[in-house]
């Protein structure tokens, strides 16, 4: 029997706790494992350290910095995984279940170092363009910029994915400058204390970035601003007591809800039992009904079918389940662990009386259901059921009531609008699985249950052999549906940064918003020099330095040539008797001579700092070059973004955006476009 | 005296509304002019009619066609725009602030209607790329798409804009295939009710598209759904009573709130007495404070200045106040109206009282105030009033209690942090104005500044020039704040639309993403045809038409024929030695030759449908192309957008975007780019 340990909280950079209070037990056979503390926790305390400490220590780096230390604390949590997955055994979950909070987390640290490397400044002024002139005389533009909130993350999580539920939240708001108050669900929030202690010991994190609450959040709601944001996971009930909180009310303080719901999956109609698709759909169902045993938000509770395939998905489904051996997960060969505490099990039980109310249960407890494992009958477990709803439109509880374990509820329908119909019922899901082989049938369907689905995975033959399935929500991917779903947005890639952060619109001279954009914005003052840009390093490169070339009179020659080397001869630049019946009522140049040529007019031919134009953007041809036209080029450094790399040999460089106007001998512009290089740091 | 008629609802299609019930009257001399109506309504039948005629009727058209209908509503409006004018006198507003409400209403819808086109499909899916690989085999990807929700928006909105008010929330939600039902604060709403007629006369909307609600809301916010949205503009408070609303909070409807809060304008550290830059901070504020009467809720509520220039400041704004004549429009010469009513009236005068505790008043209605016009003493007239507060920080009132009028308060700063923390002790504005000459001042402000407003004005000589003004929300930039001012976001561009939508992730094959999205992605089927797809029309193309090319061998004669027609002799191309030394080992092709060489590849050189490619995005040169090197292309239809347009000569055109991929002997990916072009309709 291992020794109960009180959890600790971490509060203004201390862990505090020493005497007992709630007891928790081990999901496999009810041993006393944990206490919570007694100690109260001084909110006042943790939230003032979090502004005074936490907020100027992250805003003293920059995205590009913070992106850097999710990476390192990626690393370093990695390492030391298996510690992890010794506590995550006592939540009853098997070693895949755990993989998918514990290696699910540190994946989604690794995602957004990756994603803020790739995607955000090296500032911390994210410019969100385009900039827009307003007005005639060029004096006069806006745009809009994120920047960090100047508050804190309170993030408060369910008890199923103590660390992934943690991780999901803090990497986005810490990438975002937000320090972080950690509040888990007290059953499970032994897991949460071994990360959050392993992340303090790392001391990878600026001081104050990360708080932990063990047991109640007390009056910390009270006492945020506008200026904060509030993020919560679990139940709906819970985030309908907690969004009209008066203070959070008052302060407007943005509050993100991502609650259970009552996901679906539909088998579609112009999939027959032969195919392999239908084989694609019961193996889904099956894995995400009985996965972390059912205890996942996006587990699948409804499934929706043909009512002439019902039996047949009824008996495959049967077949899956019965082979599905419980039981405390270190027995070789069990698949399904326990439900996370005996009160899981309690309430799971009640809401399948609910849901079995008036229909069959195809699946069962009373199917041999006899756990594994010494103590395991007093352990958290339950039977994976499946429950068979004859009229899916006659039922509400179907639709309502959500059974947080290994529980499924299979319903038919006639008609792909009928199954629209019922997987809308759910009045807002997080994701919904729809196994098609037809791509018309896709084109119909995912609209429709977009409007009510936060993910809609389409599964056939093509996509399983890659499919990250169902239930796993991905750092990439926005997770969160409406409704009844919580109305929220989480992860999604850098749009989940983008929540912690501030927009503003911004207006100005384009030499104004080009200081506070960290961008060159057309119109801006340019500083001019001997020295050609392309010679400068990344460190003495300046935002605005500029390169007017000499002229170039474009000649007939000059379009034969072209059509010579390129192979292009198509008729505007070729058929003087088709050009004249063209727009442009004449032959003009090729734009990919205008383009090739303004390079030969800014290019700096000797080796020096620029490596490399590995692309270019927004390229439009405004006016067209004619024959006789004399055009010359402006390049302008645009953009820097110091992403703190290193190539092979040790070099540092950094990525530089160039603003490219070609103009012609009227001053219009004759082409415009970004060219993107890499250059070499001097140091 | 004008006839007193009774204002009408306009529900479930029809006008209601004949008893008189509360009466409203004139701003200017407090006759009565309207009575709202005394029938109750039937709110079950308006959101049915929403739900049943308006969401089929606006998913019967596409984004393309609803912008269309905007465009062709917007230009009937203008055309009747006298008309609205002569019922807006009747709230007190000059021309110029009737301008405002009147043809700045019109003109958002103009502006929607000209985004839309540009930026929105011509379906009802709004593909938010990019997709993303989700394996390694090619078989699963992910992005993100945007729908419509299928239901209805309640715009309830403020008594100051009673025209602008509905139609800046309207155009972005009837874009996003809401339909609507606008709620008009009751005292100016007989303006509201003008428009709605004319709306309602020109025909131009599909049926359930805009109801009108005439009096209170009654139990409508009981009746929504997650799938539909609540805007809310007016005060803090009546927000806060509104968001917790039992239903609201039920079923996460999404409610967005922009209110009222105290604005501030910063003359900055380095603008002196002498500089262009101190009058035009005057000027702004002077018109800031008298505009529209002061009812704003972006009007400047705190004038914050450096301690050196209070008396100079105080002194010019006292003379510009003095020359302000107040009084009925009509009048010659008058420059300020009246407030809406005399209960706001009443109400600015108490709030007055409370600035004015312990603070002295710089100017006000002891300096001479006599509102010109017959009746106008009877009228909701107020004197420009000047607070100074002689220690902002000691002070909570100053950045709390807002006068809805024509008053605001001076304050003194230090230096540039004491600014910044004076202007964020308002927890949260619309709108900030700096006036600075100073990049680097703004640089470091504006970060600062836009964590707590919800748009920054930068403002200097060169601005001034265009300067939309601090007051004025655009169309294309966001307009609301964090925290006080309701922590909502409207307005802003097409992101005011995507507001109105539900995103969902998708994830499948790269088939069934194209399938849904309408776009081609790579990995999907494409389709091969003999005929070239270059030779097809608008019509006849299919998104996935797909041509791969012949192959052409990059010789070392290619790249010195190209430099020499280019211009470009970068050493990685003709310097043997260094170019060995470079990262790639050896001479390379140019980029743009390779570009150039497949056009050359994939051009089709007759006359044909394709009528110009205007435009490139997203090129990256991911594999370099040697001496030796064979190079083909493959071209693939990847999107075509019917913004129903016509050229000159009548003929239909609509916009189509390929996707280009150029490839080497080893099926290495050289280039990835899409190329934009303009092609024919058959029709």
């Amino acid at each position: 029997m291992p020794t109960v340990s009180t959890l600790q909280s971490l509060i203004g950079g201390r862990w505090l706790g020493a005497e007992a209070n709630v007891p928790l037990h081990s999901a496999l056979d009810s041993s006393l494992i944990y206490h919570t503390h007694a100690e109260k926790i001084d909110f006042d305390e943790a939230v003032t350290f979090a502004r005074k400490q936490g907020v100027p220590a992250l805003m003293a780096l920059d995205f590009q910095q913070r992106a850097a230390r999710l990476k390192a604390l990626a690393l370093y949590l990695m390492e030391r995984k298996e510690e992890l997955y010794k506590v995550s055994h006592l939540t009853g979950a098997t070693r895949p279940d755990s993989w998918v909070d514990i290696e699910g987390g540190i994946g989604t640290l690794f995602a957004y170092a990756s994603m803020g490397s790739r995607e955000l400044p090296s500032s911390n002024v994210l410019h969100e363009g385009p900039v827009l002139a307003l007005g005639k005389n060029g004096g006069f533009a806006g745009t809009h910029i994120l920047v960090p909130r100047g508050g804190l993350a309170v993030h408060i999580n369910a008890f199923n994915f103590p660390i992934w539920g943690l991780l999901e939240k803090f990497a986005p708001s810490f990438l975002a400058a937000m320090p972080c108050i950690g509040k888990p669900a007290t059953a499970t929030s032994y897991l949460t204390e071994a990360v959050v202690r392993m992340i303090d010991d790392s001391g990878l994190l600026p001081a104050g970035s990360l708080q932990l609450v063990i047991g109640s959040t007390g009056d910390l709601l009270d006492r945020l601003t506008g200026f904060d944001a509030v993020t919560f996971t679990g139940s709906a009930d819970t985030a309908a007591m907690l969004r009209v909180n008066k203070n959070l009310i008052a302060n407007s303080v943005p509050f993100t809800a991502e609650a259970d719901s009552l996901n679906c999956a539909i088998l579609g109609p112009d999939v027959s039992p032969d195919d392999v698709e239908f084989e694609l759909f019961v193996k889904e169902v099956a894995r995400e009904m009985t996965g972390k045993s059912g205890q996942k938000c996006t587990a699948i509770r409804r499934i929706i079918v043909p009512q002439k395939h019902v039996g047949a998905v009824g008996a495959r489904l049967r077949e899956r389940l019965a082979k599905i051996v419980v039981g405390d997960p270190s027995i070789e060969g069990v698949r399904m662990g326990a439900l996370a505490s005996l009160d899981q099990q309690r309430d799971v039980g009640e809401r399948l009386a609910m849901l079995a109310k008036g229909n069959e249960i195809l699946f069962g407890a009373a199917d041999g259901f006899a756990p594994k494992g010494e103590g395991a009958h007093l352990g958290a477990f339950f039977a994976p059921t499946l429950v068979l709803c004859r009229d899916g439109f006659a039922n509400d509880a179907v639709h309502d009531v959500e059974a947080f374990g290994p529980v499924s509820t299979m319903m038919a329908y006639n008609d792909l609008d009928e199954a629209l119909a019922l997987a809308a019922r759910g009045k807002g899901s997080l994701v919904s699985t729809l196994v098609t082989r037809d791509p018309m049938v896709a084109a119909r369907a995912v609209p429709v249950m977009a409007a009510s689905h936060g993910r809609v995975l389409v599964l056939d033959r093509e996509a399983a052999v890659d499919s990250t399935g169902h239930g796993s929500p991905l750092p990439q991917l926005k997770h969160g549906g409406p409704g009844r779903a919580g109305g929220g947005e989480e992860l999604g890639g850098i749009r989940a940064v983008r929540h912690f952060l501030q927009r503003a619109a911004l207006q100005g001279s384009p030499t104004m918003i080009a200081a506070v954009t960290g961008e060159y914005v057309r119109g801006a003052a340019v500083k001019e020099a001997p020295l050609h840009p392309f010679r400068k390093y990344f460190e003495e490169l300046e935002m605005g330095d500029s390169l007017l070339t000499h002229r170039r009179t474009v000649t007939e020659a000059d379009i034969v040539a072209f059509g010579g080397i390129s192979g292009d001869f198509f008729y505007m630049h070729f058929d003087e008797i088709a050009a004249k019946d063209s727009q442009f009522g004449k032959r003009i140049a090729h734009g990919y001579f205008v383009l090739s040529a303004a390079a030969g007019l800014f290019v700096s031919p000797a080796p020096g700092p620029v490596l490399a134009n590995y692309g270019l953007d927004n390229l439009r041809f405004i006016t067209p070059v004619a024959i006789g036209d004399t055009i010359r080029a402006r390049l302008t450094c645009k953009r820097k973004v110091d992403r703190n790399r290193v190539d092979e040999k040790g070099v540092g460089q950094g990525v530089v955006a160039w603003d490219v106007q070609v103009t012609n001998q009227n001053e219009e512009l004759v082409a415009s476009y970004d060219i993107l290089t890499l250059v070499m740091k001097r140091a």
